[in-house]
């Protein structure tokens, strides 16, 4: 008996290197499948259907918005983004574990329609080294950084709806609390009892 | 600003090596407290005061529970013993950790008390190593054997009232599991929020 695999949603504002902890986190977890959008994008050169996304016509799209088939959608610059429901519990089914990186109306989104994902949300360590990591290329105009010091500082108004808060201090620590959590999650009675119950009832 | 400290509660049938885990836990992790309990018995030689016991005599000690003094309190072989609320309080408050080894039904007089706390309950890997477990020595008679397996049965059945379910086949692995656990708690929207509201608010 395989225990399901966990849906692991992971946001936070711009600025805390969310997207370098992903890339770590997969490197030291090569079991963790990350999700695979779809979209109605074209294809880049290079980029392959099913690991880079799942390219679709518009219709096609369309369609599947209405038969529920996102977890959560979005529409940038005029093209459609989706999570798979399908592509996500087909690998929780075989047991693997799914890392979404998402935006916060998307994983409120996700949070709706599978709330038994683990939501993460990376943090800054302090209101200054926010500040340094955006001013980072000192390339921004006083107005364009405080600009993105409020949104993030928005952004931030979002952890209430989150399950767990990861501090970007040193990647590899935040990279290791998130193995930290994945291991508590599946050890969580929630997840793990009926498994426990069926181990010990024959 | 520190974090609270977090109360762990550990049970788990007899046979499942909960005290070599405890012992080890806590080797490995001399910042957290071992729980000290109130009790009526004597001292023995070599006992301390609050360090190993809080000695009390039994008006003392029937005076404090009458002042809802413990987290859980118990009879045995004519003596009380019980967990004080205010030292544990106090450590927690100065952001130490306190583990207490308790019996299921300890741990439910503690959970009704103390909600926040964290409660463990530590397994065998399965049916065949607890009967292996309980017939370690090879001393127990069939009937005593019998009886030490439906007890640790009956015991498994209390899973559900715990929030993780710790496997013991190693000790070693156990033990960092533990240790996960105790990481993410602390990570938890739950328990962290007002700490980041707080950095991010200023």
């Amino acid at each position: 008996m395989t225990q399901e695999g966990i849906l692991i949603v992971i946001s936070g504002p711009s600025g805390t290197g969310k997207s370098t902890i992903v890339k770590e986190f997969i490197r030291r977890n090569p079991s963790v499948q990350l999700s695979v959008s779809a979209t109605t994008r074209k294809a880049r050169p290079g980029e392959v259907e099913g690991i880079n996304y799942f390219f679709h016509s518009e219709d096609e799209f369309q369609k599947k918005l209405h038969q529920d088939a996102f977890l959560e959608h979005a529409v940038v610059y005029g093209n459609y983004y989706g999570t798979p429901r399908e592509f996500v519990r087909e690998q929780l089914e075989r047991g693997k574990d799914v890392l979404l990186e998402i935006d916060t109306a998307g994983a409120m989104q996700v949070r709706k329609k599978f709330s038994q994902g683990v939501f993460l949300f990376i943090l800054p360590p302090s209101m200054e080294e926010l500040h340094r990591r955006i001013n980072h290329r000192g390339t921004e105009t006083p107005e364009e950084l405080e600009r993105r010091m409020n949104s993030a500082l928005e952004e931030i108004l979002h952890l209430g709806n989150y399950d767990y808060a990861v501090m970007n201090d040193h990647v590899s620590d935040a990279v290791q609390l998130i193995e930290s959590i994945l291991k508590a999650e599946k050890a969580s009675v929630v997840r793990s009892r009926h498994y426990w119950l069926k181990t010990f009832s024959s």
